[in-house]
């Protein structure tokens, strides 16, 4: 199919920037060491690529994604890297689950809902999840007192991965995993899991990275240092036109708008409205011509979607169904 | 089945405010004169208790929304106010459709699509779609010409709907409606069509009224001096507790943040996350237990979920699927 033919709003994914994006993720982080996040793409066809890449360990944040990448046969290693009350579907997949906790009352959601190996999350220095680090010993013998396994630990420099000043980051970063490691010998285990795309070769103190976004990226962290290259776009039809400015068809039911306005190239967004992007272009457009949508942040924009279309040139050469969406 | 047993984050409906708020807008405004708009609730469910309350005829802000609403029987008089640069799905349902046209190049794509009516949009003095005032009867000459019957004008006050002052609300939409009538005397047809739920009660210079948000509400519209009561809020689960905030699992997956963070009772929210919610407490709380948040704008927190549980005090007593989002 041409791009043309593409009904909009549509998700477009940049086949060559995301080849690009898999190679130079699996280069700096072989196998293994990369544990992609899959909540930036919440699709199982994305996730095989991934796996073919090398990766055959995956982290969720639902349970949702959990099930869904277990039914697709993505279960050698997963992880849901957020806690929860009710683990009663997760016992039961045909996977190796893991699943972070951080109270005692996490610990006993998982073993009531049959799940037997965990993380002891530590907060690292974001106010979110995580227990404190000299409470971290603690909990590992609570959880392995009802009888888990306790493989080791996680914790996210969250406040960290998106700071623009790279040196900035990588003191932050450093002094979030002084953290992570004080509670690692406190808990022990084969496992330190930590960072995101933007600390991806900053944190050598995690032996894997939760990165999920540097495969498709965004205007977020595209102001990073990263050689990561934007791979996602929405692609929209002008379907008004005024003096002054021009109206797109997609809107905040179809992007994420955390992170605040999308961009458009050559244009500058004045608003966003439930079906409408409203931009200024600085060449003139017509009703009926195409445009793309970089969206601020790429997870809620996914999403919105039912799928991506893959794109090389002109063609649609794939259809990957963003079948992780719901909890 | 008992609220305790959703799963949560769940969208959650007050039954007892949402028929409040049914009954409120169906006395004001009777019949057709209020044109329920489809946007803010993306539901065939829901739409089928506005018909049930006098309004049969609907408008949509995309064509999935007008194929599901003419599928589920209500297609008595479909309007589309939207422009579209491809209305070929729209010529062959069973229902009467009528699209809002602001160009040429609209007018074509509703001749191609099969459309035989529409409406002439108005730029009433939201930058967003619309013809100018004065360019309205020229437009509906090129209808005429090509074959379309014009039934009348529209024109959306966007910017005017949410403005907390009604002095200021009621001044602003008096001069977006003398703009709206300009273009309905060059126009002609029985339709005006304007207003949303801000200005249900102020314009009676349009002849049917395009509120959505009324019958769920939200925090934005929850400031303004409306008769309506918040029917919406996200069911969530408390999955970490630290000192100073807790974490509850409804995330901007769960919420559209375009008007900025929700709102929790009693609690002062901190920021928003993939899959989370963090907030300081007033009272204290523990992991497990539910909390109800308040999204800021309804249409985009409703179109990240699947369904929404109509509750009766602890009582799950419906479920309306959330059976029109995509495109």
């Amino acid at each position: 199919m041409n791009l043309s033919e593409l009904q909009t709003p549509a998700l477009v994914v940049d086949a060559t920037a995301f080849e690009h994006n898999l190679r130079a993720m699996s280069e700096a982080l072989p196998g293994a060491r990369l544990r992609p996040h899959v909540k930036a793409h919440k699709s199982t066809a994305l996730a095989a690529r991934q796996a073919a890449a090398g990766h055959r360990t995956f982290c969720c944040a639902t349970v949702r994604e959990m099930e869904g990448m277990a039914a697709a046969g993505f279960g050698d290693d997963l992880l849901l890297a957020n806690e929860t009350l009710d683990a009663r579907r997760l016992g039961g997949l045909d996977a190796r689950v893991t699943v972070a906790v951080d109270s005692e009352e996490t610990v006993r959601a998982a073993v009531a809902g049959g799940v037997r190996e965990v993380l002891i999350d530590v907060n690292v220095g974001l106010p979110r999840c995580g227990v404190a680090p000299e409470a971290a010993g603690k909990l590992a013998d609570a959880a392995r007192f009802a009888g888990l396994e306790v493989r080791g630990v996680m914790g996210y420099e969250g406040h960290v991965v998106g700071l623009p000043d790279r040196t900035l980051r990588e003191q932050l970063t450093k002094e979030c995993m002084e953290r992570l490691i004080q509670a690692h010998e406190l808990v022990g285990g084969d496992v330190i899991s930590a960072g995101g795309t933007g600390t991806y070769d900053i944190n050598t103190w995690a032996n894997e990275i939760q990165a999920g976004s540097y495969v498709l990226m965004d205007t977020a962290y595209g102001h990073l240092d990263l050689p990561f290259r934007n791979a996602l776009t929405i692609l929209a039809t002008v379907i008004s036109v005024s003096a002054g400015h021009a109206v797109a068809d997609a809107g905040l039911k179809a992007m994420g708008m955390d992170h605040g306005n999308p961009s458009i190239e050559g244009a500058e967004v004045w608003f966003v409205a439930d079906e409408h992007t409203v931009f200024a272009p600085t060449e003139p457009v017509k009703a009926g011509d195409r445009i793309r949508i970089v969206p601020g942040h790429v997870d809620p924009t996914v999403a919105y979607h039912e799928r991506m279309n893959v794109v090389r040139g002109d063609t649609v050469e794939d259809l990957w169904e963003v079948d992780l969406r719901g909890w």
